[in-house]
């Protein structure tokens, strides 16, 4: 087993994914210069790259090379940028401020975030396709229909829309939680779900735990989203603090309170690591990571 | 040869491409179902479905079977749908009518339209990887590749982008022919390059004249719209008339004149038809597709 230390493999994939992700992303002196400096300027330095660190050690489980998981890791990165891009601007959340820096419409503007978002979308689907990610080219469509899915109107943004219906409104737990397994969910879901499908084939019952680790981490990170943006400071999380009850949204902490939420959290964590147990060796990156989400303060 | 008149295969294509969208656009009643009544309002119901028909000419040329062209059409006229809907917004061009209909914000709301743009983004895409559109799956790969790079930033979105620097500005020919290869031109070119993939393969230099065509067409096609922007009545067009004058955009009539833009037309029309006689009878529709769109007057 690889003996490093998880802070030092998490830095090294969060360095290798800014890599790639430069790569990726068209240079900003190309025309259109200012879209493409949009572009780079959401994406490029910043964010935890929670998702490219999921597709990376779920990727360990099935031994899959880090070349094919940079790829899968990019086109999670930019949907995600995108979809934060999207969900920044004056018609959604109105929020000035993200990942420490002024948000896209604000640094920009308007029309050049809306752009900016849509052709994020389009990157991540090109360069999903442009080399191979798996042996087999039907299971790398399989899996672009999948990053597809888990992004559209039953995934991510299927999940902003019950989030924008669902302001001033009372939900149940259960209705909170269906939201939160689309909005964030989906894609943190697909992060392994992908990562896993770069390296050798796995068995059905295997490829079916882990996509229940995922629906559980997915819903972990949101728990632990709503413990932080009621707890912490704008300073610390880098983005603005105390919306959620500002703009009167459910949360699982305004539901359950913080205590039952933080308890949640932990019942989610013990049933990740359980199962990831079964995987042995092969899954320690995935289930530090996993302690990692439930323990970190940003 | 089929016998069929034009505007009877014109219309059989528009009515198996309504069908086709019908079917692959997410029920209104199925959740989120104010996102899903808001995509089929954007998609269904409207438009020359050009595209389409460009997709299904091209795919005569190569003897592709229809229900793999229907595949291709629909994720073009998705990725074409949700590029209105986006444009139409306040922060783009600010337009409240659209095929004759509300645009998507005043009929529903900004949010929801920002949505819309993205979920039909992602559907695209999705639904391209859903079933083979051709006999090599790579080949597949390749075509969901050209459709997102045609829809990004060096394609669709770029122009767009493009079109927004460009209000106000004084454009040379050469100019304004870079943004109409990017805003329109990209898509109607991946509409005839990816109908043509759908059936069995061509020699490479009858694809790179193909493409040649695609490009024309699509400049063709914009040529035509400045000169309908500027002559039709906003009845007619079922969309805002006048509205490139009023916002100050460079056109082909406001560079050339009206006189110069439909010569300009009429020659690039004769270069598409002179390049499709070497197809013969395969290439029966699309020469008269072509005609089509340089004597239409919607």
């Amino acid at each position: 087993m690889n003996a490093r230390s998880f802070n030092q493999w998490m830095s090294d994939i969060q360095e290798r994914t800014e890599a790639a992700l430069d790569k990726t992303l068209p240079a900003a002196a190309l025309a259109p210069a200012r879209l493409h400096e949009a572009m780079r300027y959401a994406v490029l330095d910043g964010g935890k790259r929670v998702r490219p660190l999921l597709v990376h050690a779920a990727g360990q489980i099935s031994g899959a090379a880090p070349e094919r998981l940079d790829r899968v890791a990019c086109a999670l990165e930019m949907i995600h940028a995108y979809s934060l891009v999207h969900d920044d601007m004056p018609c959604m959340d109105d929020d000035v401020l993200r990942r420490g820096k002024p948000t896209v419409h604000v640094e920009f503007d308007e029309a050049t975030a809306l752009l900016v978002g849509d052709a994020l979308q389009s990157l991540a689907f090109q360069h999903l396709a442009d080399a191979p990610v798996c042996d087999d080219p039907r299971q790398q469509i399989r899996m672009i229909r999948q990053l597809a899915q888990a992004s559209g109107s039953r995934g991510m943004a299927g999940g902003q829309a019950i989030d924008l219906a669902s302001v001033g409104v009372q939900l149940t737990l259960a209705e909170l939680e269906f939201m939160h397994i689309h909005k964030t969910g989906a894609l943190i879901r697909a992060s392994i779900a992908l990562g896993v499908q770069c390296g050798r084939p796995l068995a059905e019952e295997q490829l079916s735990s882990l996509d229940h680790v995922g629906k559980v981490i997915g819903l972990l990170f949101q728990v632990i989203d709503d413990i932080l943006d009621a707890e912490a400071d704008t300073a610390t999380l880098g983005k603005t603090a105390g919306k959620d009850a500002a703009n009167d949204k459910p949360t699982y902490v305004s539901l359950l309170g913080g205590t039952r939420a933080r308890e949640l959290a932990a019942e989610m964590c013990q049933d990740a690591l359980e199962r990831l147990a079964a995987f042995g060796d092969d899954a320690l990156r995935l289930r530090e990571l996993t302690r990692f989400i439930v323990n970190r303060q940003f």
